[in-house]
């Protein structure tokens, strides 16, 4: 076994451990605390399994569960920035790319590549693995949201256009059934509250 | 799209969070808290992917990810038994079996079948996947120990002898390199903190 090779991933492995202290905006459904990333990503990988069935033809699973168990490390360095929130895209752009240098820049060279076109292909959200796996992304927050009464939603003042537009354009580029499904259901619900 | 399939995805995808609430006995490697089970199970996920050049040859990466995947979901109703706790091992294999039961049947019946035979597979520990699996998901926890001063080993007075029985053959029998790089220096470590 090289044992350059190991120490390099273990050194990777025990930063990634980091993951589990970056909170999100988004509760647990039971709302007893905010979630964290790591844990999100085991739940999103999840989704995406569990929903393989509505993902459109020739979406591989498998790589869109190594895209996903990846996407969130580089929050580590970054931070998480809310989907409903003030972000400057660009300088949150460079400063994931930073964070991609550095964290998978632990592991040994040849895995630190295969790592990082992995992440940079789901970022880039061109071939349908990553907009598929965007897609999921971006589900697994409003269906929280709808079993627990709003959640974020109300947190943001969110509108059922930034929805559309933040939400709906990323699901219907990747699983266009999955945002049919869903799109009532979240239109309904501000039809309701905004009563 | 078969709507009444999913409702029920959904549905057990909702349940799903709460693994988010099942503690372990280990706690994160900064020692912040304890670790739970869906951050756990990213993190061994994230093992067996980083890991894949020192599994036996003809072990299935994309199975050992779903099974690592799912292999904690009946924690939801069974609870976490710690490795170094004292267990009744029959009975919580019936109190997991009754989990899966629950849990799994949530899904449309051919996806709950498929689930169900995954983590039956794992749990039997027989195939190389299964015994790949089962390493990593042994090995995440020295390894924070490791990095952390002791973490679990302390609080449950273990001893050498029983990091060979209860973690050693596992992971001998699923990742034999793994074992024998990691060893000696857990046996470095009880050296010195016996002394």
């Amino acid at each position: 076994m090289p044992t350059d090779h190991i120490e390099a991933q273990i050194a990777f492995l025990a930063e990634a451990d980091r993951l589990k202290s970056v909170l999100r905006a988004s509760r647990l459904i039971d709302g007893s605390r905010h979630e964290n990333s790591a844990e999100h990503s085991w739940h999103v990988m999840l989704y995406a399994f569990v929903l393989a069935e509505h993902a459109p033809e020739g979406v591989r699973v498998d790589r869109v569960l190594r895209m996903l168990l990846l996407h969130d490390i580089v929050e580590i360095d970054a931070g998480d920035a809310p989907i409903h929130g003030k972000v400057d895209h660009a300088a949150m752009a460079a400063k994931e790319a930073a964070a991609a240098d550095r964290l998978f820049g632990l592991l040994p060279p040849s895995q630190a590549a295969e790592f990082r076109a992995l992440w940079d292909e789901f970022e880039a959200a061109e071939t349908p693995d990553a907009r598929y796996a965007k897609a999921i992304d971006r589900l697994q927050t409003p269906i929280a949201n709808l079993a627990s009464g709003g959640g974020t939603w109300a947190e943001y003042s969110v509108t059922l256009e930034q929805m559309d537009a933040r939400v709906g354009t990323p699901i219907t580029r990747g699983a266009p059934t999955l945002w049919d499904w869903l799109r009532p259901q979240i239109a309904a619900f501000f039809a309701r509250t905004d009563s």
